[in-house]
């Protein structure tokens, strides 16, 4: 570790240096960065774009009081490190560490936990709006990227900014690239202004913010003929941001960490919101990053060249099984397209969009609008496959219900990262969708256990005539075919396959999705202690397969199993069919294998599912349970 | 009924028209629809706004190949009346009659069922790429309001616009004025605009475009050149959708009718998309909706002088015993403020707004940014109560969760509107809430019975230390009072009251908000047969009172009743905790009523429920039913 950053036990110490050593210290945080990332794993281009940022962000606020709001979160490494976190990046990510998000559990510089893109300005208005109220001082800062502010959410809170009659200052994190390449009108003005000016012009527009700064104390309309008449000479950066009445200041270079400090000093004391525009590099300080952002957005270990360090169970993911299905299945169907927002590596669309240029469309951060737009290209004949994570696609629940479910237009939901999803935490499991979409009338929802069922969800979904939504986890599909032809059989409506059929069973197990590997693993357990019992692949959790209900009318006892909330999920699908299913309800024998409604911290997937009783033994005891209360009634 | 008007039968008949007989239609269908209003109700101001926008599209394109897509959706009369359904509006938003808003099983017409606010442009995107990649030369024109212009879904469209390569004409109808006043900065933005000009300038402008109209065939940035050189002189208005890259003509008047067809018919021949930006006035023609839009938004039948007639079931709606309570309780608490997204009156806050003027905020159509504001504003030591209706609170899945639900932030939702909602019809029930609020940890769900448990859910929510969802439908409070010391207890976490208790009874109906009046009809019918039941209230979805478990596990039978989807709601939550309530699962008897999971089509709202099968009769029936499995078993 580098001489300066050992010194640093909180911001006071960061306070503390001169210009010449915040610069050397950036270094040395970048450098540490790398080499912790490089052993655990987690976001590092963004983390590198942000050091002097942060730097001079914490020497000039005092963020115990003052509110810093890192918008998506991924970006607050040199944060945590200077805010007395720096021993958990041994453990970054892991579940006795640190998370990779902000998290107001771990310190008191953090305020919200969050991890989805849009929020940090809406936040900061409420904020801002009850520091007014309140008369309370603290000053307050989001930093936003340029990905990020497009969304509608963030676009919302633009909107409504003037409700803030008091100090909030946005920065505006231009990196040029989103997670992916940024498409989108923003983008290209962004752009337009990048190309409308030299690095020498950003040294004049730091020079001309602060020389006509003496602007405090002025209203929002004022301040911004005043910017306008200093700054536009140079740039005519201003545009957007002016029509919506947003004192906007900038570009300037994310790097200069001595302008920053000025530039921070100065915009502080501004009475009303403004935005300070500044430029920074995905990766920055390490080249392989810098050259491959997208790579480096969100990685595993690697080597000192980059090189990334495999995985001892690397295999073949759920959504390489997606990917490669839906390039071979595109090849028989003119109609079929596939839109991401911002998202094309992470949901397995990198080949197909290489492939078919002309079919692939990325919106950006922008999930409602995605669905939408999926169903106008529905209704005009075309066959649109939206591939969002399930966390993310909690932003398009009403426009799935109003736009595609009311119409019954068969959009296919690719759903990525279902279920419990490893190091990043709380604010990305997948563990509602079965829940909002179930509700849904037409809706279907499917989840394929394997890699061969992905392909046959996928070609179901594309010909099913009605919506219908494919969930799988961010996992390994499983290496063995615990199914042989039984599962290779297509896809239909409503269908479950009975994977293991023993006459003697007096205990059926329902899986619904990748857990079938651990209902199987349960079913051998249980054989070892001489107790036979069914399993079966439900496949569908809407419309379920009545057959499910005959077991338990047969006197069955039923285990159902997911990777999901117990609240809403398959197996409450299972609860509601029988509760439904006759005029003169009988006695049912039912136990469920689910998440409980809490908050599941990051850790591995393995150890998230086994905290939340999805393992071979937990499903092996329920089914014991279940035996002996069906063995006391008969 | 007019004579021109009684001759159009269909679109055809409206395009053999002159300029002046389209003027005078366009006054006798302003006629035909306030008469018609003002028998059946319906959505007044907005509709009498966009009559010659009607003709005047209806006159150019050729809507039975082209797609016309009203964004929202309350705007379509005029265009239901002239395309073959002017004969429905006796039976306006009833049963047995047509719709208030588009709907493609009316009409080849009508593209999407829509009634939420934003998702034109995006529809209309995927429509316009789906069109251009099979060749068709269809043109698609999107008509959106100045409130709906600045929801997040219209936003992440407008910055997608440039996937559209192709004709898409974007008309933005601007009467200044949402249903609520519109507050924000592109409000203020268009606003400026008004300001700008003069009446002469408006024709002005209208020549200018149709002057330097030969651009036909240029890109997208020589036709912004070529806009800012001839109209820039006159009108500054293009500085936002220019730096959108999205080339903007006008402000032009919405009623000069001649202008508009010459517009269209120039515009429809661009090869890429467009905006107009039209003005018109809400309630235009008829004085009372003129004055007060707001109040001719959306209203009952009325006189001619446009005074309300009274309806005979009035009363005391749930809006307003919540509004009153928040108004009491408001007095004693600094830290309440009240959020609303463009819906002050609907939710019942006008006179908190008018009282408490600087502790309300309206953030416009933008559900997903008003609950993240609250989320700061909570933060900041306030305590926020958020009023939106269950079916615009979808829009807000997202953000209760990740900003609210994993914080434990003591957030309070007001959720008016829950259940079936009568004439407004599918897009705007409120059938799936219970579902996605209590997946969300931390999320309490409340729903009160009557008025005096609005105020006492609502104490409980202020003081509750979590967030808290109250659910309500839209429905006059019961008269008379069911309960009387039991129920003005205060609410208690997880506490249900018991209504109604018989010793011999071996069956209990727990219902859950104002469904009450329903279950305590069924017990009075029962009785009548000599079946004594429990009644119990059980004001809590989440978390539940162990006690209905109880009452299982001592053998009695148990309705849960609800106004909402039988998925996922109250008494699928109530099979939830039975199924995982202990280790060996032992028999139990429940059956539910609620809502099916189809679409339920706009008619009473009694009607509804009695479709849905959420009636006294069908309580005691599924009671009944019950009662016979129970007494087979004992």
């Amino acid at each position: 570790m580098g001489v300066l950053l050992e010194q640093i036990d909180g911001p006071e110490d960061v306070k503390r240096l001169s210009t010449s050593q915040l610069k050397a210290l950036a270094g040395e945080i970048r450098e540490f960065i790398v080499r912790s990332v490089s052993k655990t794993g987690g976001h590092l281009a963004s983390n590198l774009g942000v050091v002097e940022l942060t730097l001079a962000l914490h020497y000039v606020f005092d963020f115990k009081h003052d509110k810093l709001l890192w918008d998506v979160g991924h970006q607050c490494y040199a944060h945590k490190i200077i805010t007395g976190r720096r021993e958990g990046f041994s453990r970054l990510r892991n579940g006795d560490g640190i998370s990779g998000f902000p998290d107001p559990g771990e310190s008191v510089y953090d305020q919200f936990l969050v991890g989805h893109a849009g929020t940090a300005i809406a936040t900061a208005i409420g904020l801002a709006i009850g520091q007014a109220k309140q008369n309370h001082e603290d000053r307050i800062v989001a930093v936003v990227g340029d990905a990020s502010i497009v969304n509608g959410v963030s676009f919302e809170a633009l909107n409504n900014l003037g409700l803030v009659k008091r100090q909030l200052l946005i920065v505006l994190n231009d990196n040029s690239m989103a997670i992916d390449a940024t498409q989108g009108a923003v983008a290209k003005y962004f752009s337009r202004i990048r190309l409308s000016h030299t690095y020498e012009d950003l040294r004049k527009t730091t020079g001309n913010i602060l020389e006509h700064m003496p602007v405090i104390g002025k209203g929002v309309e004022e301040v911004i003929e005043r910017i306008k008449k200093s700054i536009r000479m140079v740039l005519p950066a201003s545009q957007m941001f002016e029509s919506l009445n947003i004192p906007y200041f900038g570009p300037v270079d994310g790097y200069d960490v001595g302008s920053l400090i000025q530039l921070f000093k100065a915009l502080a004391e501004l009475e009303h919101p403004a935005i300070l525009h500044i430029y920074t590099k995905k990766g920055k300080g390490f080249v392989p990053a810098e050259e491959d952002g997208r790579r480096f957005h969100s990685t595993g270990p690697f080597k000192s060249n980059g090189d990334a360090i495999k995985h001892r169970n690397s295999g073949k993911r759920f959504t390489d099984a997606f990917g490669e299905s839906l390039v071979e299945l595109v090849e028989n169907d003119e109609r079929i397209v596939a839109i991401s927002s911002a998202m094309c590596d992470g949901t397995g669309l990198s080949r197909f969009r290489s492939r078919f240029r002309d079919r692939f469309y990325d919106v950006g951060i922008a999930e409602s609008a995605a669905v939408d737009i999926a169903a106008g290209l529905c209704k005009s004949g075309l066959r649109p496959v939206v591939a969002i994570y399930s966390t993310f696609l909690q932003r398009s629940f009403d426009q799935i219900l109003q736009e595609v479910a009311l119409q019954n237009l068969p959009v296919v939901f690719a759903i990525d990262r279902a279920g419990v999803v490893g190091s990043d935490g709380p604010t990305h499991h997948g563990l509602m969708d079965i829940g909002f979409l179930r509700m849904m009338p037409n809706m279907v929802v499917v989840a394929p256990a394997d890699a061969v069922e992905v392909r046959l969800a996928l070609e179901f979904g594309l010909s099913a005539n009605r919506p219908v939504a494919i969930r799988y986890p961010k996992d390994f599909v499983p290496e063995k075919r615990y199914v042989r032809a039984a599962c290779a059989k297509p896809f239909k409506l409503g269908e479950a396959v009975f994977i293991r059929r023993r006459k003697a069973s007096r205990i059926a197990i329902a899986s619904f999705g990748s857990v079938l590997r651990e209902a199987m693993e349960a079913a051998r357990q249980l054989k070892d202690e001489g107790i036979e019992v069914d399993v079966i692949n439900a496949r569908f959790a809407s419309p379920l397969d009545r057959r499910l209900i005959s077991l338990l009318e047969n006197g069955k006892g039923l285990v159902t199993v997911e990777d999901h909330g117990l609240a809403c999920g398959f197996g409450s699908a299972v609860l509601e069919a029988v509760a439904g299913d006759s005029e003169r309800p009988v006695e049912r024998r039912i136990a469920m294998v689910g998440a409980p409604r809490r908050i599941i911290r990051h850790d591995s997937r393995a150890s998230q599912l086994a905290k939340c009783g999805v393992t071979a033994g937990e499903i092996a005891g329920k089914a014991k349970g279940l035996l002996s209360s069906v063995e006391l009634r008969v």
